[in-house]
C-alpha cells in the first residue's frame, strides 16, 4: 500500500492519534510512507481527550508522537462532550457501566457509541488540517469498527464526509483511512514491521493503571495477538492465557 | 412558513444561539412555531464560545433563551478552536484585523471564515440533539451567508451533511435551516412580528461595549435596518444616518 500516492502534494499530513493501538500503527504507518521517506511531509498530530490530562492514551499519544518525530502535537479538550451526552454514552458517562462483551452488529448502537463523536473528531481535526495547509487527515478506522455497529466508522461515512469536504472550494481536505479494510491482526502485523512498540499503546475503555482485559476494545485486542499468537506486552488486570 | 410540518415528531428541538440577530429570530420563530403552541415541544438551545466567558454575545443569548422559555440552555466553550485555527481566520486569530467590507464571493474565502467551524459546531449540535432524543437542529443560516463566500453555510453542504447524517441507523437527526432563502431584512420582519427586542441582541465581530458598525455583520446588519426604514436600537461606536 503506497499512501503516497494516495494524498495529496501539501507535505503535510494531519494524523488523529489517540495513543491506541489502531492510530499508533497509523502513525509509524504513514511515517514510513511519507514523511520518514526523503519527500520532506511534515506530520501534525492531533489527540482528543476528555478532560482527564493524565490519562494512560494521552501519555501512550504522547510517546508515540515523539517516537515518530511529528512536528506539531496538540491535545484538544472535548471534555464538553461528557456533559452534551450525559446518559447517552458508557464512555462519556460514568454511571452507565462500559460493557463487557461486543455489542452486536446492527441497530441499537453499542453502549460505548457516543452520539455523532467521529463527526466531531474528524471536523476538528479537518480545521486543523486546513489551518496549517494540510489536505489530509489520516484516521485509523479498520475493518472491525464498521461491524462493530458504529455507523460513523462505516465506509458511507467516510465516503459521504469527503464528499461534503470537497464543497469547500479552496482547501479540498479529504479524510484518509488506510486500514479501513484491514482487521487488527493485519494491522499488528503491519505495525511490527515497523518496529512499533505496543506495549506503549492503550486501547481500554477503562482510565486504571492497567488494561482491563475485558471491555470491547480490550477483548478485541487480546484476540488480535491471540490470533497472530503473540503475547501482548501491555499489562493487564486479569491473568490472559497467552 | 409552518416549521411543525418540517420537523420530526419527538418534541424536541435544539437550536443553535448566537446570541445574534439571525439565531435570536430563529429562536422566536421555532417557539412560535413549536414549542410556543399547544404542542408541548421542548426547546434546548446550545451557544458556542470561544474563551471569553463574559461576552456581549452570550449575554444576548442567555437573555434570549429566558425570554423564550428553553428547557435547557448549554454553552460549550469550543476555545480550542483559537489555537487550532491561529493564523487562518481573522476571527480566532487577534493578530489578523477584522476586515472592514465584505469580501466578495467566490474564492478565497472571507477573512472571518474560521475553517470548518460550521461543520465542528453542526457535529456537536447534532451529538447534543441525539442525546437528548431529538432529531432537529434548527441553525439560523440565512441568504447572505451563502452569497457570502462561506461554503460551509450553503444550501448544498447542510443537503449533503443531512445525508451524512441519515446513515445513522438510530437516531437521524436532522439539520433545518428554515430562513436558508431569506435575506436579513426578512428576518427582521419576522423578529419585529414575533416581538424580538433586537438590542438584545449582537452581530458585531468585534468584542467590544458597543457595536463597531464597520466589520462585515454590522453593515449588514445596518443595511438591513436601514432597507426596512428602522433604527436599529443596539447602541453602535460610531454615529449611523438612520
Amino acid at each position: 500500500m503506497n499512501i503516497l500516492k494516495e494524498f495529496s502534494v501539501t507535505g503535510k499530513v494531519v494524523v488523529i492519534l489517540s495513543g491506541g493501538l489502531d492510530s499508533s500503527t497509523l502513525l509509524h504507518h504513514v511515517k514510513k510512507n511519507a514523511w520518514g521517506t526523503d519527500c520532506g511531509v511534515e506530520a501534525y498530530a492531533l489527540t482528543y481527550f476528555y478532560g482527564q490530562k493524565h490519562s494512560k492514551e494521552i501519555e501512550m499519544a504522547e510517546y508515540q508522537a515523539k517516537v515518530v518525530g511529528v512536528k506539531e502535537h496538540k491535545l484538544i479538550d472535548i471534555s464538553f462532550l461528557k456533559d452534551l451526552t450525559k446518559g447517552a454514552s458508557a464512555l462519556t458517562d460514568d454511571a452507565i457501566q462500559v460493557p463487557h462483551i461486543k455489542d452486536v452488529l446492527g441497530d441499537p448502537q453499542p453502549l460505548s457509541y457516543v452520539p455523532n463523536r467521529n463527526m466531531i473528531l474528524l471536523s476538528i481535526s479537518v480545521s486543523y488540517a486546513e489551518s496549517v495547509g494540510s489536505l489530509d487527515v489520516f484516521y485509523g478506522a479498520q475493518k472491525h469498527d464498521t461491524y462493530s455497529g458504529y455507523w460513523d466508522a462505516s465506509p458511507e461515512f467516510l465516503d459521504l464526509m469527503n464528499k461534503v469536504l470537497l464543497l469547500n472550494r479552496r482547501n479540498k481536505v479529504q479524510i484518509r483511512a488506510p486500514f479501513m479494510n484491514l482487521k487488527k491482526k493485519e494491522l499488528i502485523e503491519i505495525g511490527m514491521k515497523l518496529g512499533v512498540d505496543y506495549s506503549k499503546t492503550w486501547s481500554c475503555y477503562n482510565g486504571r493503571e492497567k488494561a482491563c482485559g475485558v471491555c470491547g476494545t480490550c477483548s478485541d485486542r487480546i484476540k488480535a495477538f491471540k490470533d497472530m499468537k503473540m503475547k501482548d506486552l501491555l499489562e493487564y488486570e486479569i491473568d490472559i492465557n497467552w
